[in-house]
């Protein structure tokens, strides 16, 4: 098994997570980390020598690790803003590029990213954990299976109470807070839309085709700084851009919708509202409920405990299967470990990354598009950015 | 008591089971009865005899009724296209009206019911029972105490599976079949948008501003007929208009939005997926719970039990504590029984209706109005039935 030597960068919150799991993967060296700030690079060295590996080279601007001829693959989890320029110059210097998640700022984005790839081939990932859900996959078998039918609507969300983290965001050196100030769309998209461009097979004999979003007012931080934060004179005085829902309804080729909710400036609990309807039955993340046309009565089919519930022992994905045999490990209940595998496994047999770079840029688009259809209140078309391969792609499942 | 004479247009499925109610209510007398068809006007004769009352006078057509002096209210419950024109004849007659729910036709049937009332003042309420729901109207009853904050964004949806009742539309002399065939639209909103009208003030302090719908393709009858009517030769070579899920948001003049979907086609369990989300807390029918900030921690607080959970007991509205005092009666969970008696109650007493003839212009407009959505693909303003009134029209709840 060839050794992959790995560069990170960013070092935040996710970086250092993802960074502890990617020690812990058999044949994996992080030979380089990085952060703007001293004392995160300081704490990402320490990890990787309490790993057990040979102290890391360090720097505070990525392109140093880009020139190691050593390095083949890079992790980048920094700030938004700073996924699609690093990814670029990741793939220009021929770096396996295994990028975080995040809205686009620009349909400009989304094509520099396409075309890097494709002139420079690099194997390139987005890394939308949720893609690997045990749910979510399980769903996606239970499509192929064809028990839902024709899939004719989706809906997700993600609702994520995240007022604390955007009002101290100055205090954690977020950079959510000044994304809340200024801009006003669908900011996070690809967790509810990843799984859900899957089941549809976005890209694969399916695309979108446009989408319309709407903003409800802002009211969420305002009340929550003047609760939390009453000596804060700066945010007190400041409103928000940031609507506290964004809902988006996006029409795909083949006719099918998808409904998407961003919430995360309310109080509430954590979901992802995944649900799917096909003409012989549909899934509920709600409910946590399958209902099957014919099998199920009018009422729902109980699914109440993980991973034991009967549609779990009938369909569970077979990616789910060999990682329950091998025994769970890492963050987001196994997700975050399946995708950093899936790429490590590609980046040494050459396959076709599971979550390529077509995948990143459609589901990246909604967010520069969202903001264009609640700023003028029309529905936008998206670009293509197969430039018709879609048509014909071949399918390639997470499974 | 003063006795109040009822003539019933519309004797079919849902006008024989609320003649059934009425015939309980005190002072009520059903002089009249009407319907298209001779075996309901039959049964419906039966029904009041049965409950000890005169027989009724009957006819196939309501406006021999209408000239019958001693009526004093007309309750419709005929089909959808009949709704207005015999609404707007009832007005013109002087005979206080109740109207079954259903989408307008147009924008002008609209116009046509405000401007009748507008000349008439024949007292006039749409008879939304949802807008009576043990939850909704506790759930109105919280908003009201300030629990949830200020409301920024509702949601509901008309999720009921009735593709037999399409299918069989024909066989049953059922209105649903031709528009299902011939239309696409939201053609359903007031259940779940009555009871959000009434937490986000529509008419009385706010207003809806406009709306966008999008379609879905429409393959859950196709698939149905295919299994369940495959020798009905017109059905299964018939294409549908109706996609199967409509999903509609609409923009306050508050800055609140509302998310509605209509899902009739595809299998599922009943639901009307009620939400309301504001500042400090919300509620979700989906999962049936409250969460209110800073007292529920990162998971709902589960109130399973119907009448029993800690929120009913402290916030159950007056109209219900009454009513279960009383002992609930009649159909849909007692909601039928509530709004007929609130009709009943404004009629003797000349109060003004809980849902009157501008509530009725603006939910109703929501189908026609989301038809030209869909067509066209844009978003389109709500005319304003109130002439500007709704800037400072007083509050009116149900509670």
């Amino acid at each position: 098994m060839k050794n992959i030597n790995a560069g990170v960068i960013g070092l935040g919150c996710r970086g250092s997570a993802m960074l502890d799991l990617l020690l812990q993967i058999e044949g994996v060296t992080v030979s380089w980390v990085c952060d703007l700030y001293e004392d995160r690079i300081a704490a990402g060295i320490q990890a990787v020598e309490k790993a057990g590996q040979k102290t890391p080279l360090s720097t505070q601007s990525y392109r140093d690790m880009l020139s190691d001829p050593s390095l083949d693959a890079v992790f980048i989890f920094s700030a938004w803003e700073n996924h699609v320029p690093a990814a670029v110059d990741c793939m220009l210097a021929g770096k396996c590029t295994a990028m975080e998640v995040g809205g686009a700022y620009s349909i400009d984005d989304c094509w520099q990213l396409v075309r890097t790839y494709e002139k420079t081939k690099t194997p390139f990932m987005l890394l939308e954990n949720c893609c690997y859900g045990k749910r979510e996959t399980m769903v996606l078998n239970m499509v192929r299976k064809g028990l839902f039918g024709e899939v004719v609507h989706c809906r997700g969300g993600y609702c994520h109470d995240l007022r604390e983290e955007v009002a101290f965001g100055k205090e954690n050196r977020h950079y959510r807070l000044k994304n809340y100030l200024h801009r006003n769309c669908e900011n996070y998209p690809t967790h509810e839309l990843g799984p859900i461009a899957k089941v549809l097979n976005i890209n694969r004999g399916n695309c979108m085709l446009s989408l319309v979003s709407v903003a409800s007012k802002a009211a969420g931080m305002k009340e929550y700084i003047k609760q939390k934060k009453p000596d804060d004179a700066v945010l007190m005085n400041a409103d928000f851009a940031q609507g506290d829902i964004i809902t988006t309804v996006i029409t795909c080729a083949d006719g099918a919708t998808i409904l998407l909710t961003l919430d995360t400036t309310l109080p509430r609990s954590y979901s992802r509202g995944f649900t799917v309807q096909g003409t012989k039955g549909m899934y509920s993340e709600e409910s946590d409920s399958v209902y099957l046309d014919g099998v199920s009565t009018h009422a729902w089919e109980a699914e109440p405990t993980w991973g034991t519930a009967k549609h779990f022992e009938e369909h569970l994905s077979p990616v789910w299967k060999d990682y329950m045999e091998n025994g769970i490990k890492g963050g987001h209940g196994g997700i975050d470990w399946l995708e950093l595998c899936a790429f490590v496994d590609c980046v040494r047999s050459g396959a076709p990354m599971p979550i390529d770079v077509y995948d990143a840029a459609a589901w990246m688009a909604v967010t520069p598009l969202s903001e264009a259809s609640i700023a003028t209140g029309n529905a936008v078309a998206f670009p293509d950015f197969t430039n018709g391969a879609w048509t014909d792609r071949a399918p390639l499942d997470v499974l």
